[in-house]
């Protein structure tokens, strides 16, 4: 399987799989679309079920446009996000790290179709075109306050030593050629380096805004990857060749020749403008905050361009995953390999509603020193400061992707007052509250990003000591049982979860195990009979008791 | 509709509302039936979809049995709970309430089907006779040393009130006519008060075993209500009418006349046996205790016996929804009413794995003063040694028995430093680490019980201050996209969760609220325009950001 060189092909692959829905209804774009995806994430529908949307027919309150809009085809579900990269999901780790350590420059070609119909200056003023033609969805009826780019990327490039930057950053529509840009609130983001560059040197900064490049495109795009590597040459890695790239007509950029959409201009550098309110990936609506402006030069599509939205916001959501898989192995790889800890097995980012990043849980393997557990709980802080408000440490018979097995370990390996640590000296991260008024949001933002007045929980949710089995039928009892089920009762498919068997956790001997095999022979009187010698009589201390 | 009077009432009721599966296969009671039951719980198979099973033909290693057994008959769900109640699942806390206020007493009959077959004395001893003739399970095969009776409701008087008390013990198959009775590591159990008395007096105390009484009988006996208090009048205030009770044939006690299988006997006080290793609700097996012995002096049942076995252990289980629907409707009246705590909205206990004793929610209205909060949390520590080790208060916007919410508001609103305390000065509670060797237990036993050298950790997860909208499209674009979801594109049925559309906390203006709606009318570049406005040029304060 070859990961697909547009999106057009990936459409077609995901069709194939049974993973597309087709809407040919008329769909407004602005109150239906991102409504309907949202309910695969609200709506009980399990990862494995969830598909990408296909809306045919776009309109809105004004008008219909070309094309057609995709929105959950990049990350709806694993299966999704493999698709795209040519694999499936337990290959998509492996790929991700073969990339990442064999990165595959793009190359030029002549003409692509992101070509095929081209706007220049002030046509682009017209009633029609601009951003009149392309179908931007607004991502929370009733909340943000304007449709916005979600799938953008962002293409720029370091003035001193023009290596390139893509990176995906929201995008406001303001006017038919001008959009906000917010490359984020911390000053770290790369795109920011570019354009203080820039401003430095008092000139504007040339950048592309991509919708709708090949797959590999968006998902080296939204991982963090150090600086100075260009995801073009990571998004080649995860496709086993090169991207192929055009030259941009209007500014000096290079940019996908078989993208959709591009959109050709400055980010202006002589003023900031309010942008926002707009829904985050924390799950709420982040205040308006002061951004840089994007003006357009030129437009260029394909015909019947496909738009391509990701449904971010409130997780589990597309955005969401997109970003955990690379996150997760990227944290990993920092515990295990760079931080030396061969205690720790697995971690997991919490997923449903928290966003990822606020509860990280690092699974070790059974044996581990307390230390070097929380060497690897320490590990996690310092990783990133965005990563972990709560940080637990569980087992290796606990699954870190789990909220309930870690619950289980919480309550049950984990004793408050000795196992849990409060540690101050955080930032707030990147969530509310927000102490502001109306729209002063600007005047908060240095201050508010410089403290470090927040904290984080370490919990220690190992076992200390050897406990007793876990109260389930052993495997091979559960394992009959299960194929009883289902092809004997005819009853539906079972999901098993973990823990779906008993097994021993330490606290478990040779007497037990030769009672427990005498019972299932019917010999429990014989265990009855042993037991009646070994009575104790009723002293008066044990009357009292 | 009505409460069935027995269990073959309500089995009919069961299989005419879909929730019986009948199994004719030969199923080995040891290995099989708990196993295939078990993976309701553990199958990824939802609430709504569990199921009561009856196996109609019951073996094991040595002997085919007559009769059937019954597992999850009585709580695989809410719906299989309400229905022995005769109710739906969203009237059993209203109907609980009423029959605490309004207990009905039972009423002695002549006779009942209890006595179809009757065996008393030596006849016990006979091959095939005795509890050779019952089919008793083995729960945990792999690690349980004998089957237990699970749903074993015992029947003892306090030797001086003569008050009945009703009690469900699990109780280890020992010999023809002997079992184990474990009441409970806590002195408090209702039956060691009746069993110290009888030590005290120097005499054994007569003990009824009763298996499938009404299913209100079991409703009743697993919950803690009040000592001094007969279950079976709750059961009747329950079912709306008295339970009818026979006289034993050897012992000076009543039981219910349409139950399926009585043991009759005496628990000896002259002795303690070992008892165990079995699988308990902390999920985990529980080591060897000393304990009581139960002599059978007869056994009655009718022809054809249905064996009721409650699914117990790891929980979600048939034992934790027993207990949990009466628990939380106790927790709930003492903080609300008992210690008039206005703000207080609902509680939960959260059941995957966690036994609901260990992780408490209290969901406190929105305004609730934080001191208001604190209160409602201390109160959970106060109400029950047992309850709580984890204890979270959270808004009302959070729904206190999904555990994803829980832990978004954990992430969200509650900064560790500040809104959590650890508390000492608790008990271990019924779960491990059991510090001793083998099979030692009962020298432990005393000095663990009696120490307070544990902890629990309180969160104040509630909102401190007002936070931005969730970030999803507002309720009315939600509800349309589900109807387009479910009607016009005829996909899986929704199951919508918590939260699944925006609502807002508090921080959000008008201006907001008009620019979000003129966005859905197409006005963004209006929006735009005004925010051209607000532009602030770039100082070199700016510019060093």
């Amino acid at each position: 399987m070859k990961a697909p060189r547009d999106i057009r092909e990936h459409i077609t692959n995901l069709e194939q799989r049974g993973l597309l829905v087709r809407v040919k209804r008329p769909s407004n774009k602005d109150t239906e679309i991102h409504p309907i995806v949202r309910w695969q994430f609200r709506g009980g529908v399990r990862e494995e079920d969830r598909k990408a949307f296909l809306f045919e027919n776009v309109i809105d309150a004004v008008r219909e446009y070309k094309g057609s809009m995709l929105v959950g085809g990049l990350a709806a579900s694993r299966w999704v996000y493999g698709l795209g990269m040519g694999c499936e999901p337990e290959e998509i780790v492996q790929k991700w790290q073969h990339a990442l350590a064999h990165p595959i420059e793009p190359i030029m070609v002549e003409t692509g179709p992101v070509h095929e119909e081209i706007h220049i200056g002030d046509e682009l003023d017209q009633e029609g075109l601009g951003l009149d033609e392309i179908a931007v969805p607004i991502s929370t009826p009733g909340f943000d306050n304007a449709p916005y780019f979600t799938c953008a990327q962002w293409i720029t490039k370091d003035l001193e030593t023009g290596i390139r930057n893509v990176g995906n950053y929201r995008a406001q529509v303001k006017g038919r050629r001008r959009t906000g840009v917010c490359p984020g609130p911390q000053a770290n983001q790369q795109l920011n380096i570019h354009w203080r560059q820039a401003l430095a040197r008092g000139k504007h900064l040339e950048a592309a805004l991509v919708v709708g490049g090949p797959p590999v495109v968006t998902h080296a795009a939204v991982q963090k990857v150090p600086y100075g590597v260009d995801e073009l040459a990571v998004a080649g890695g995860l496709a086993g060749e090169p991207i192929a790239l055009v030259k941009c007509k209007t500014i000096n950029l290079e940019v996908p020749a078989t993208a959709e959409i591009v959109l050709e201009g400055i980010i202006r550098t002589d003023f900031l403008e309010p942008e926002g309110a707009f829904g985050e990936s924390h799950g709420y609506i982040h205040p308006r905050i002061m951004n840089p402006v994007f003006e357009i030069s030129c437009i260029t599509h394909r015909k019947q361009p496909v738009f391509v939205g990701i449904l971010s916001q409130v997780t589990p959501s597309e955005s969401s995953k997109l970003k955990e898989i690379g996150m997760e192995a990227m944290l990993l790889r920092y515990l295990k390999e760079h931080s030396s800890n061969e205690w720790v097995a697995a971690v997991g980012l919490y997923e449903p509603l928290v966003n990822l990043r606020r509860y990280v849980v690092v699974q070790c393997r059974r044996g581990a020193p307390q230390y070097e557990v929380w060497r690897a709980l320490h590990g996690v802080l310092a990783f990133r400061q965005e990563l972990g408000k709560y940080v637990v440490a569980v087992d290796d018979d606990i699954d870190p992707k789990d909220g309930d097995a870690v619950n289980w370990a919480i309550t049950m390996r984990c004793e408050p007052a000795k196992d849990v640590q409060i540690i101050a000296g955080r930032e707030k991260g990147h969530a509310p509250p927000f102490r502001v008024a109306g729209h002063e949001m600007d005047k908060m933002e240095e201050a508010e990003e410089r403290s470090a007045d927040y904290s984080v929980m370490m919990m220690n949710a190992t076992l200390k000591e050897p406990f007793p089995p876990v109260a389930l039928p052993a495997q091979e009892y559960m394992e009959k049982a299960k194929e009883i089920w289902e092809k004997e009762l005819g009853l539906p498919q079972l999901r098993p979860q973990r823990p779906w068997y008993g097994y021993s956790l330490g606290q478990w001997d040779a007497e037990s195990q030769e009672e427990a095999e005498l019972a299932l022979k019917g010999g429990c009187y014989k265990t009855g009979d042993k037991l009646a010698k070994r009575r104790i009589s009723m002293s008066p201390k044990h009357g009292k008791k």
